[in-house]
C-alpha cells in the first residue's frame, strides 16, 4: 500500500534509535540484584538496543532510594563499557539534589541525564519552565526532558520551546503518544535546534512517528522483545514503512496486554522474566487479583519473535 | 529527510479523499441562506474537496431543526449534482428518527449517512454497539460512524470491530486525533473489510494519518483553505512526504488559531466568512468577550495561500 | 450525634421541596403511553413529591421529538391540575426554538422552565451566559437553570452571579454534587437574590445540601421511592438530621445500584417498572450485557421502604 | 435560617479538630529554618489548632529528603512537647523505607503517622490496599491514610473499609472535597470502627463535612488563619451552624484566592508570610508570570480577622 524511503539526516542529532528503560532486578532480600542486571544489559546490547536509560519510569525509580538510584546507573554505566550511549533518569527532591545526581552521572560515564517534570504537585508551565531552567543553567551534562502527562506535570510545546535556547538541553521523550503535539514541538523548535532529539515514549505511536521524522523511542517494550523494536526501527531506516507499520501493530497488541493487563509497570516485569531474567518481587506489594496468565504471556512474545524471523530488514 | 511514495491502493475503499463538514450560512431573519450555501457548495467544490459533510459539528447540526437539517441535506445534494459524493449528517432523537432521515437523504441522493454516536448520555460501549446496530439492520443506505469522544459517547475500538460485521457501515470518521486508536481499528478491521474507509476529523493528525494508510479526512479547515487540504492529500499520494509535513505544520497553525481561538465552531465561521461568504451570525449568542481578529485571521490565510502557490504537487 | 433545628425561612423561594423527574411511560409501539404516564403522576403526587419536572435527564428528553416533548408536559400539566408546582424540561435547538417551547409551557400552566446549559458543544462561560441571557430577556415563563456538567456546558458561580441579574431566572438546579461549589453559588447570589432557588440533582449529596440552606432537589430517586426522599425532606425541615442522615445513606446505596448498575437513565426504568408501572422498553437500544437483576432492586427497594415506616417524622 | 446542636460524641475518636499542615521554614541557603519553624509552631499552638501535621502537601513533603523529613518531624515534635497532639507525614520509597520512617518518628513522640497513597503511578484499588495493608501490619504506631486523588492513587470506598480492619489504621484524611464520596465512607466503616477518624483536607468542605459527622480537617489555611478555622470548628461544635456556614464564605473565599491564585503551595507560603513569618524561597524555582499581590492578600487576611472578633462563639 505505501513503501517510504528515509534519507540520511543531514544533521546528526545527538540521541537516535531505541533506547531501553530497563527494569532492575532485586534478590530475594528486595535489594540490587547485580549480577542479574549485569546480565540483562548484556542481553539487551547484544539484542541490538541502541542505547540505555535506567531510573524511567518502567525502572521503577520513585521505588528505590537515592543512593540506589545512583548504585544502578553506576552499574548500568560501567557494565556497559562504552558500548551503547545511557540516558540516565534524574528525578530527586529538588533542582539542588537533582544537580547532584547529574553529576554523579555524568562521573559514572552517563551520555545524558533523562529529567521527568516535577511530579506530585501539577505545576504551571512557568514552574516547569523555571526548574528545567535552573537545571540546564547548572548541570554538568547534558539533559533530556522527559513529559510524560499521566504521572507528572505536562511539558507543553511553549515551554518546549523555551526550554530549547538552552545548549545542555538536547532532546525530549515525549510518553504522551499524542503524534499532533510532538509534531507542534518539532514545528517550534526544528529551524533553531536542527540537533533537537525526539523520541518517543508510547510504542502505539512508534511508527507514525518514526515517518513524521522523530529520532527513535525510549520503549518498555524494547526490554522484553528488543529484537522487535530494532527490527521495526531498521525497517523504518530502510523505508520499508509497510512492513513497519505491520510489525507496529503487533508491537501495540504486545504492548496493551502487557500495559493494560496489570498495573504498570507490573506486566513489563513478567514479560521480562518470561525471556529468562529473575526480577524478583516489586517492591510494590501486589494484590491477589491481579496475576497475570504468564503462560500465555509467553506465548504471545514467542510468536512475535517467530514472526520477526520472516521479515526482511 | 524522508520520502514516501503511496502505491496505488489494491481494494478501492468507498469513501477516500478531503470531505468538507460545510458550515451552512444564515440570513439576516437567521433562517438557512440558500442562495449563499448553493455559491459556497460550488465553491468548495472548484476549489477539490473530494466530498461534502452537511450537518456535521462543524456545520452545527444541533442548533437546526429536524425540518431543517434535512432541507439543508437536500440543498446540498441538489447542489452539488452528484459531481462529488455526500455524506450527510443523521442523528436525530432516536433510532426510529434517525432512520427517517436516512431514508429521506437516500432519496435526495446522499452516498451515506454519517452518523455520530449517542450525545448528551454518556453511554457504554454496548449500547453505543446497540445503537448502530438497529442502524444497519434497517437503514436504506450506507452509514459512516462518527467518533468525538470529546462530544459524544466514544466509539471504542471493540465496538468498531463488532459494527465492521455489518455491511451496510462502510467507514468511521474519528475525530479524536488518536492515531495510535487509529491504528487500532485499523488492525481490528482491515483484514476482514478491506473496503471499509477510516477518515480523521482531526487537522493536526491529517499527514500522520495518511501515512499510517487512512483514506481521507472531514476537516473543518477544508471549508476555509480548501486548496491547502486538497495540495496535502495530492502530495501524499504521491509520496512526497516532506513537502506534506511541511504544508501539515503551517495547517496545524491555523487550525490551533481558529478552534482554541473561540468556542467552536465560532472561529470556522469568521474563518470562512474572510474567504468572501457571508454566513451570518450564529444562532448560538456569541459574548462580547468573545471576539475574534478577523484582520488577523486573514492575514494567515492568506500568507498560508500564498505559500501553496509554491509547493510542487 | 447531632440535631439540627430548622427555622422557617424568613424569605419564600420561589421553589422548594423535592421534584420529580419523572420518566414517560412507552407503549408496545414505542409512543407515549398517556395513560400510564397519568397513572404515574397521580401515584407521585399521591405519595407526596413536592413537583413534577418532566422532560429532565432522567425523563430522556433528548429521546423524544420537540412535538414529543410538548405533549409531554401538556399532559402532566392536565393531569397535576396545579396540585403541585411543575418544572418544565425544555432544551431545543437553539434560543428561538426554546423560547417557542416556553410560550407553550406557559399555556399548559407550567410554573418555571427548566433549561439546560447548552450541551453536545463545551461553551465557554461568557457563551452560556450569552444563551441564557438572550432567553431570560424574552421568556414568558420562569426559568430554572440546569447544571449538570456530565452532559451539558458547565454553569460557574460567576455566571450564575451574572444571570441572577435577570428577575426571570429564578434559581438552578445543580446536578455535579459539588457541595462546594453550590454554598460559592449561594455566596454569590443569595444577598442580591434572597428569593433564588437551590436544589440539588445529585441524590447522595440532599442531606449535605439541605443543612447547608439548600431549598430541595430534583431527584431521580423520588420517581422511585417518593416515600423516602419526602421523609428526608421532612426529617431536615424538622431538624433531624441525626435521622436524615441515617436515610441519606440509605438512599445514597439505592442510588449507587440504580444509576452505577447500568447506563443512565435505564436503571431508573427499571426501578419504576419495581413499583408496579408498565414503562415499556426505551427508545435506546439495549445491549444484552446489560441486564438488571431486578428481584434483587426489589428486595432492595422494599427494604428500604420498610425501614423509613420505623422513623419518626 | 438554621440552627444545629452538636452533642457530644458517645464515642471518642482519636483525631478530633483542626490539624495544621505546616510549611517549613527555609533560610536563605534553602535549609530548613529551625529557629523560624519553632517560632511558627508555638504561634499555631497559641491559636488553637489541636494538631500538626508536618511533611503534608502544604508542606512540601516531596522537596525535602528523607534525612529531611525526619528531622522536620523531629523538630516539630520537640518544640511541640506534647501540647497537641502529632499526625506526622511518612512517604517513603516503598514500603520497608516508610515503616523505617514510622519508627524514627514514633521516638520522636508523634501520635500517628499521615500517610498518602502511592504517587506517581496511578494504582488500582488492589494494589492501594495492599501497600497499605503491608504498612498496617508492620507499623509500631498508628497510621492514618491520605486520600488526595489529584496527586496520588485515589483511596477508594471499598478500600478504605476493607483497611479499616486493621487496628493501626485509625482514620483517614480526605482531600478530595467530595462530600458524598465522605459519607459513604462512612457509611462502610462507621458501624465496625467507631473510633474511626474522618478529616477533610479540603477547606471549602469544612462546615458541610462537620454537619455530617466528620471529626474536624487538616486544612492548609489553618496555617494561615488558625484562629478562623478554631472559630468555626467551635461554633459547629456548638452547633452555631449559621454562623459556621457564614464563616465557611469567607474561608472559601481565602482558599480560593491562595490556591488557584498561584502553584499549590505557593500561595500558602507567602499567606503565612503575611501573618509574620519568614518561610524563605521555596525550593521549586518560581517563574516571574507568577507574582502574587501581597498587599492585597494581607488586606483580606486583615479584613478575614476582624470579622472573626464579631462571631460569638
Amino acid at each position: 500500500m505505501l513503501s517510504i524511503r528515509m534519507e540520511p539526516q543531514s544533521m546528526a542529532t545527538s540521541l537516535t534509535g531505541i533506547f531501553t528503560p530497563n527494569m532492575t532486578p532485586l534478590d530475594a532480600a528486595g535489594q540490587i540484584n547485580e549480577a542479574e542486571l549485569r546480565r540483562y544489559i548484556d542481553w539487551l546490547i547484544e539484542r541490538g538496543v541502541h542505547g540505555l536509560y535506567p531510573n524511567g519510569s518502567t525502572g521503577e525509580f520513585t521505588r528505590f532510594t537515592p543512593e540506589e538510584r545512583r548504585r544502578i546507573v553506576e552499574i548500568v554505566c560501567d557494565q556497559t563499557h562504552g558500548r551503547v550511549p545511557i540516558l540516565a533518569g534524574a528525578a530527586e527532591a529538588n533542582v539542588r539534589e537533582t544537580l547532584r545526581a547529574c553529576e554523579a552521572y555524568k562521573e559514572y560515564g552517563a551520555k545524558s541525564a533523562a529529567i521527568v517534570s516535577p511530579f506530585y504537585y501539577r505545576l504551571s508551565p512557568g514552574a516547569v519552565y523555571a526548574y528545567f531552567r535552573d537545571i540546564a543553567l547548572n548541570t554538568p551534562i547534558d539533559v533530556t526532558l522527559y513529559n510524560i502527562p499521566m504521572f507528572a506535570s505536562p511539558i507543553d510545546v511553549h515551554t518546549v520551546q523555551r526550554l530549547a535556547e538552552f545548549p545542555r538541553i538536547i532532546g525530549i521523550k515525549d510518553s504522551s503518544g499524542d503524534i499532533a503535539s510532538m509534531l507542534r514541538m518539532m514545528a517550534a523548535v526544528e529551524t533553531t535546534r536542527p540537533d533537537f532529539s525526539f523520541l518517543t515514549g508510547w510504542e502505539p505511536a512508534l511508527v507514525p512517528m518514526l515517518a513524521m521524522g522523530c529520532h527513535g523511542g525510549t520503549l518498555a517494550m524494547s526490554g522484553v522483545v528488543p529484537e522487535v523494536t530494532r527490527r521495526i526501527y531498521n525497517l523504518a531506516k530502510a523505508g520499508q514503512w509497510l512492513q513497519a507499520r505491520a510489525l507496529q501493530m503487533l508491537l501495540t497488541d504486545l504492548f496493551d496486554r502487557i500495559i493494560f493487563g496489570a498495573d504498570f509497570p507490573e506486566g513489563v516485569r513478567i514479560a521480562v522474566e518470561a525471556r529468562g531474567f529473575r526480577l524478583g518481587a516489586s517492591r510494590q506489594p501486589i494484590d491477589a487479583s491481579q496475576v497475570v496468565d504468564r503462560t500465555e504471556l509467553a506465548r504471545i512474545i514467542n510468536s512475535l519473535l517467530e514472526r520477526i524471523d520472516g521479515v526482511q530488514t
